[in-house]
């Protein structure tokens, strides 16, 4: 097995920004993202068309050159295995696990070791992540602000929890020790996209079943995705999971198509 | 001995902003100091006039309203017991001890732990500080950024220094164990500026005993003043030293005026 270098590993994080408002405020993130040594960037829905200009991303104009642009958060994750959403809580009620910066570093070493790929996550300036965006994660991460005024800027954000995770996730004796381990003793888990793939079916198939009333299945889709993300099964189950609902599904179908209408099969 | 309480320890951190240019860069820092937690900015012989005004300041205006404005960092950091200057090595050979920002919390602690206060310094957007603004400081701390690209954002620079501290120094656990330690079992280092008053007796002897010749007073003066923090000598250690310097001095003009020249005293 190579060996695996601290860029190879760098570049297994990716920083996601959700419709960041302000150009400045993507630079500033391009220039902390230099200054811990991190490289992928990718931006979804931007406000202003210019930002990959933007002045404050000092020592990091190819970093923003570089960066990935989508219209959706969905199509930004989809190859992230571990994808981190960040946050205060202030004003909600968070549906997935909540984990401290302070104490992140452990898991995301832990996804590293074992082949994952991570995606961090940061909302827009004003509100934050919508629960829209926090059903694509599996974890939201805590920076511990003051109740007072926990409400960070967002280049300030994206460089404590970058310094966190380099000093603390990313430190040179993991890619000797941990990061070498053969990927066989653990899994990680299946890609975003894939999840999203699978959701996409079991959808279909909830649909096909009669499973639940049109006004309900806007909330049954962010369920499903919530339950997928926290049960975050490897690559290989997920493949599973899918061909047993595609089987379900064409029954169904079938079922449907050749005129039987005997209820919904159990 | 009354409880030590969170706000009082966090009232023991000073910011010290030494010769900021930009404004917003000033508001950056006082917006990162409310997020977490802290309330005592001090701004060293700042560029732009209006600085108290800067919009960048979200959620922390009266923290700006309340800031020091000194000409100096002697004046500045003169109350603290423990000065940190922060700045990155790549362009500098460092005169005091350096220490990585993720191994800064103990140092931090133990200095609460013993009643002392701390001056966290941080110097000009370009430049970073001075080997004369270092020469006030214990210690050096380091954010273990990349060597390509080691210059931080100030806004951010001080964003990842005080979410370090906050998370591992200040952390709530402290007030309870060792921030209630009675005072006696160790003692804080003298204030930064009693050290500058023993410096300015010990130099003024130096002058008095013929100690060096003029070209070299400058050096003289600095080498002093880190020798100094460098030994942190305690309140009661100070004013000892500081004691027999006035006895020699006194003694030195003494002998010089009662036309005694006879050699300088070893």
């Amino acid at each position: 097995m190579q060996p695996v270098t601290q860029i190879d590993l760098r570049n297994r994080l990716n920083v996601v920004l959700v419709s960041p408002r302000n150009p400045l405020n993507i630079g500033a993130a391009a220039r902390a993202m230099a200054n811990f040594g991190f490289a992928r960037l990718a931006v979804v829905a931007p406000f202003a068309p210019h930002w990959r200009e933007a002045r404050s991303a000092v020592g990091a104009p190819e970093l923003l050159q570089a960066a990935a642009e989508s219209a959706t958060l969905a199509e930004a994750v989809a190859p992230c295995t571990l994808v981190i959403g960040t946050g205060t809580l202030t004003y909600r009620k968070p549906e997935q696990r909540v984990v401290a910066l302070p104490d992140l570093a452990p898991l995301v070493r832990q996804e590293l070791a074992c082949g994952g790929s991570i995606a961090l996550v940061f909302g827009p300036e004003k509100h934050g992540l919508t629960r829209e965006d926090l059903s694509y994660c599996r974890l939201l991460v805590e920076i511990p602000t003051d109740a007072h005024q926990p409400s960070m800027n967002l280049g300030q954000a994206v460089a404590v929890c970058l310094y966190e995770l380099a000093a603390r996730a990313f430190a040179p004796e993991l890619s000797a020790a941990e990061a070498a381990l053969p990927a066989s003793s653990m899994s990680p888990a299946a890609a975003s996209g894939h999840l999203e793939l699978l959701a996409g079916v079991v959808e279909q198939t909830m649909l096909a079943a009669n499973y639940s009333p049109a006004p309900m299945r806007d909330a049954n889709r962010h369920d499903l995705r919530l339950l997928l993300h926290r049960l975050a099964p490897s690559e290989r189950d997920t493949r599973r999971i899918l061909g047993l609902f595609r089987r379900i599904l064409w029954r169904l179908h079938h079922l449907q198509s050749s005129g039987n209408r005997g209820g919904s099969p159990e």
